[in-house]
């Protein structure tokens, strides 16, 4: 099937949430089933030998294909998401955004150091949301974090926030 | 594995998210690999030969195991989401709650005629949520749509809020 065919039945959106954003609207791919098992396959072939052991994804769209790569690879799932859902303990980390603070928690038991941690979110825009999440993720000294989206807007240069050493792919690019 | 060992995998979180409620958090089963597997295994083997189209899953935590099962079951995946947060055009429904009126939303196009759908959502308590979910799956007049959930608190008899012929499904029971 291949990356350009999927990127032709994402639904552009004009002006979501808000005036002069284009919102690319994943949810055309993920209700037909052959892209939905061609995104698991391409995910699955660039994963599976990485060792990892726990998927993380971000609320609520990084839910949809984290665990079904967690699945593939052999790993666990882990929500990472908005604060006062997680019912036991968490750590919190909160980051800019255009239009205030904002808050993410994950559980304090949900990794730990023996961990090989692939981040996932549906879609890499200016990048803050998954950097509060990496950092997030970095307190519990994992062996390693990998970090992956469906879709990165190139333009926004999202990925230079991060350090340089961290391993970032995206499937589809704008 | 069996039903017994992820149960006991579950943890119990008294008086979340309000006072007098025993939370079951699934989080610690997901996290786990090797339960992970077992739960969709277990879904895969109710639901592969009913000749499903669409799972659809029930934000948020509908969206864990929901997309698993839809690819392993070779079906689309549909979200049902909180207002606002879907871009294209929605149907609605609304719910009255213990403290007021919910509403669920889900894109005019995710659905059609020829649809045999699997509503699913990780917990079954009074119903109200899933019944909402139900009629508004209804409105596409599908071919046939199941219920499932991961858990049901059996005591609160939210299966009874259903049509007789409606074939809900739970893995573990309270």
């Amino acid at each position: 099937m291949g990356v350009e065919i999927i990127k032709s039945k994402i639904r552009d959106v004009v002006d979501f949430p808000q005036k002069g954003i284009v919102f690319r609207d994943l949810t055309t791919v993920f209700k037909d089933a052959d892209c939905l098992r061609e995104l698991s396959d391409m995910l699955t072939a660039i994963y599976a030998e990485k060792g990892i052991t726990k998927v993380v994804g971000i609320e609520s769209r990084g839910f949809i294909m984290g665990p079904i790569l967690a699945t593939r690879i052999g790993a666990g799932f882990v929500p990472m998401r908005k604060p006062g859902k997680l019912p036991a303990e968490t750590w919190q980390e909160s980051y800019t955004k255009e239009y205030g603070v904002d808050v993410i928690e994950i559980h304090k038991d949900a990794l730990c150091e023996n961990d090989v941690v692939l981040l996932h979110d549906d879609l890499l825009a200016t990048g803050g949301t998954m950097l509060a999440a990496y950092n997030l993720v970095k307190r519990f000294n994992p062996k390693k974090v990998y970090v992956n989206f469906l879709v990165e807007l190139e333009f926004l240069k999202g990925r230079d926030l991060f350090p340089n050493d961290v391993e970032i792919e995206s499937l589809i690019k704008y």
